[in-house]
């Protein structure tokens, strides 16, 4: 019955030969790897006016454009060393790659736990803006906002788990229409602002004690937007699923996506400044901007937020599609488990999926489904990212040389030098907002992905047989062995269980019993006598009802006798019901025993199944 | 590393011959089997109140003195019947065993499930009502109320986990204090009012249209009050618990604890009365009559909050102690599974203790921590328990006869009438306010039982042998079976597998490799001819990572050469790992593969454990 459930849940499993890869052209792999980098317009602003507003007041409106030229500036200059990471790596360049590739594991792992924690905190903060863009359209639900979050990060568990696949339609109308959504609000706000059809109410700000310097207030702000920046990497990561060209393609689509963040960043920005529309803890600032410009209520201010929920849903999405693969090859280089290569019964990476879904769903809650709390531990992870992809790079043109490997190095160390310095300014300053955070979680993952390692190399190394001599001075010991039968009562399982083992041909069997009454042990005796087996019996009596350390502790006699080089079994019949819900009601003390011996050396514990 | 923090959290284990049973006196037993019910006097008024104040407002004081009066009435009859109980059952008589000895079957599965529900509502109730008494003393944490009953759920959950004995000290102590410390409460109120200290203020209440009838108003506070009554029936349930006389002492005892929940129950309803105390969602009527007695913030209010608090966590941890035994009880005959008989490693019964933990912080976080929700379905389950209960006695004296048993049968023939009326009153006036919850409940929890104890007999009828005779037949088909040996690369743990195979005797052994690459699978086949095995090699090549699907395949077909009367057996080496972190790095794949093949007939999974 529960797997009927999970069928009609997840679907039916699915032959590994369905595998199949689309392949994108420019027009719909704009939307597939844009609308991460996209969507983080839909709070990037807001983030920045936040940090300022408390400080500056109306003030705030002087310094919010150019903070945002700034971060558009930054785009520019990542796009340009991104645009080297996609020719170097036709096959994709992960921060991950790259970084192992030309830094070392140390490096390449840290890259990797940054990816990992931004996968996670994708998932958490685009639920959280999701939910908020609900929020200021319905502030009744206001109080559910995490509930909300977390409904959007099931829906999407939900849809991996079956096996959504990444089509480029899923992510391309919706996209393009956000596009068209915000050029249309940005065009629309231009020409009702300048005829003049809106004035900005004169509002009266409190400006807190500012305790910091103005620049120090700057640098904060400017961390803040760099959340804008998020999902700029993703192209890079998926070079090989265009079409040929592909190097051409993906580069083609990185301006076209950088393009379009830079225009509805700025459009968006600069309408919010005209509007000076201020962010609070009801209503986003498009939210805001979208009630001033359509009127709050109208049909177009629906679609706003309808939009801004689709795009940050399936920017989650793309941390859905991502993170499996990367946690694959981490898993194939052994940095973490094994069991992460394969896929599951629907050829997706269900235990990719299901970690994403607790770590985001348990971030939400933690967080009260707050995303301005969740972005100052995204940020950083990112630029670590940035940071080392863009040094793997340049130290990838110095090994490499090659046609003008001089120019190309010198992007790449521009870009290593403004991202190391970005990266200092978040950490510094959103250091105790929540970076610390990030830090330690990537400590804790590397750390753990080298113990994996280790473990691992450790396993093999144990397992290793230096030759066929030395597999063969092993197998000469051969002993025949002795087995066990624990007996509880005479009945059929038992007897399968006994002509297993006498079909398997030991050459000495003993069956065992342990009872509270010696009548009864004295009976089961007689029965097993008449059965006239080539086997010895044997009972132990017990007042108290600690069967299995009495066993145990047989077992144990018994294996000493037999010394290191003959090895002792102990088979026991096992009930088999098919139906999932009868499971509970079998076998628990088998399983235990099966644990408790499983550390003996030379015992093992055969289960023979009896199918009811 | 989890072995030694369970260690750490729960305790060491502990041998079996450590359980010991603590007799009660009469001074230590009254608190042991009072304080579920003397704690009931902490929300059973308010019950009341919550009732009548929104329709009648100010009037309802002339009505609510006399509803508790016929609450104390209802008690003294359930005392006396419940008297004939311990007199009846000197071994113990709950409710289910009463029901199922003389009623039968089904009215015994009831009543188990009604004791089922009372003890997850005994602990939600009492953990909320202990959160009331928290927030009511400090009204900040009013908003984490279902936090609060939820921690102390947990630290119940803990305690018992670790082997919490329910020692007569522990209940003792505060049991006494906190009827100490409520005559004190009435005592220094009476002389207060008395005084003319305290007059209430005139205050005006906004009452509801009514519908109801008042008739319907009167029977709906009833059984609000109705609460008061849960935890009568503990002392029958243990009498073998208390010292010789066991009997005379355990009706002592009883009578004791039905005089102080009268005295309490009624002298804090009076004192409510005198200071028109009206309850509200943010302070209890106790602690606002607490608060009016010993004046809000001053030591003696907050002594009362803090033993009310103490006697609710004893209370629910009378649920704690209660449950595992009952359901130990019905696993033994068959109605639940039957690994509920036997203790854990520190003698209690984990699996009870954490289902309770799991269904009681349920229903706390679903009724956001508000014991008025869940009142409703409390009393319901509790009262037919109690009916059950009743009738089962009448049924006893009726077939035992024995000295005087016309009056006995009557007296319980009495009670029965009295609580079939009070749970006839209480589903109806309840019923949409959640007593249907508990009735589908009671019925979903009849139905599992029965088709448990079916499930257990088909088992036992399927597993049967009718004779020696029948069973010298089945082995009499013992025929040599065969043994394959999947293997991934020549290893150690693939020679200890070997050797574990040929030391059992295997006439017949086939290796078995799957590979993607023909040339390795050649390599691997030449380096085990070297070995000089009498034994086949063979392998499959799939281009898929199917590899399981293949094996499968392969297991099946062989399976069928073998025909049904010779076994095959699949061996396989399984990495042992001692580290319980270290574990979900290994075997996957095997685990998948005995899950699979379970349902094989004649097939055997055979794991030999290889210890890193």
């Amino acid at each position: 019955m529960i797997k009927k459930l999970k069928h009609l849940l997840i679907g039916t499993p699915l032959a590994d030969s369905e595998l199949g890869n689309e392949k994108f052209n420019i027009f719909w792999g704009i939307p597939v790897f844009a609308s991460d980098a996209i969507s983080s317009v839909s709070y990037a602003g807001e983030e920045i006016l936040l940090v300022l507003i408390p400080v500056l007041g109306m003030l705030s409106y002087q310094f919010f454009l150019p903070i945002v030229a700034a971060i558009i500036g930054l785009l520019v200059i990542l796009i340009f060393c991104y645009r080297q990471t996609i020719a170097a790596y036709p096959q994709g360049g992960g921060a991950y790659i790259v970084a192992h590739e030309n830094l070392g594991q140390t490096p390449g792992l840290v890259a990797g736990g940054a990816l990992i924690i931004g996968y996670v905190l994708t998932v958490a903060v685009s639920a959280c803006a999701g939910a908020a863009a609900i929020t200021s359209a319905f502030p009744q639900l206001l109080k559910y906002k995490a509930l909300l979050a977390f409904a959007i990060i099931s829906l999407l568990t939900w849809g991996n788990l079956r096996g959504l696949r990444e089509s480029s339609v899923m992510f391309g109308v919706p996209t393009y229409i956000f596009i068209l959504t915000m050029i249309t609000l940005i065009v629309t706000g231009l020409i009702k602002y300048a005829l003049g059809l809106y004035t900005p109410e004169q509002q009266v700000v409190a400006v807190q004690q500012a305790e910091d310097t103005l620049m120090f207030v700057m640098l904060r702000a400017f961390a803040s937007g760099c959340t804008a920046l998020t999902g700029v990497e993703a192209v890079s990561n998926g070079v090989p699923n265009f079409k040929e060209p592909t190097v051409k393609n993906a580069k083609t689509v990185l301006y076209a996506m950088a393009g379009f963040v830079a225009l509805v960043f700025f459009g968006v920005s600069a309408l919010i400044n005209l509007y000076q529309i201020q962010p609070n803890s009801e209503a986003t600032a498009v939210s805001q901007l979208a009630g001033a410009v359509f009127g709050r209520g109208s049909a177009m201010f629906f679609v706003v937020q309808i939009m801004t929920v689709i795009i940050l849903a399936l920017a989650a999405n793309t941390a859905y599609a991502g993170m499996p693969l990367l946690t694959a090859l981490m898993a194939k280089d052994g940095f973490l488990p094994r069991r992460l290569v394969t896929r599951g019964a629907r050829l997706n990476f269900s235990n990719g999926i299901l970690f994403l879904f607790a770590s985001s769903s348990i971030l939400v809650f933690a967080f009260n489904g707050d995303q301005h709390l969740l972005l100052p531990l995204y940020a950083s992870g990112v630029f670590i990212s940035f940071l080392l992809n863009q040094y793997g790079m340049v130290v990838h043109w110095i090994r490499e040389k090659g046609n003008g490997w001089k120019i190309k190095a010198i992007i790449n160390g521009f870009g290593t030098v403004v991202t190391g310095i970005t990266l200092v300014v978040i950490v510094i300053v959103k250091f105790l907002s929540g970076a610390w955070v990030t830090l330690i979680c990537i400590i804790a993952l590397v750390y753990m992905m080298r113990k994996i390692r280790k473990h691992y190399v450790t396993v093999a190394e144990d397992l290793r047989i230096e030759s066929t001599q030395k597999a063969k001075e092993v197998i000469r010991n051969v002993a025949s062995g002795k087995v066990i039968l624990p007996i509880q009562s005479l009945n059929r399982s038992f007897l399968k269980t006994l002509n297993c083992a006498l079909g398997c041909g030991f050459t000495e069997v003993e069956i065992y019993h342990i009872s509270d009454n010696k009548e009864r042990a004295e009976a089961l005796k007689a029965s097993i006598g008449e059965l006239g087996l080539n086997a010895v019996f044997h009972y132990d009596i017990t007042p108290y009802r600690n069967m299995n350390e009495v066993l145990l502790k047989h077992v144990e006699e018994e294996a000493d006798k037999l010394g290191p080089n003959r090895s002792l079994v102990i088979m026991m019949g096992m009930l088999v019901v098919t139906k999932q819900l009868e499971k509970p009601l079998h076998n628990q003390t088998t399983q235990r025993l099966m644990k408790e011996l499983e550390t003996y050396q030379n015992v093992s514990v055969f289960t023979v199944p009896y199918l009811i």
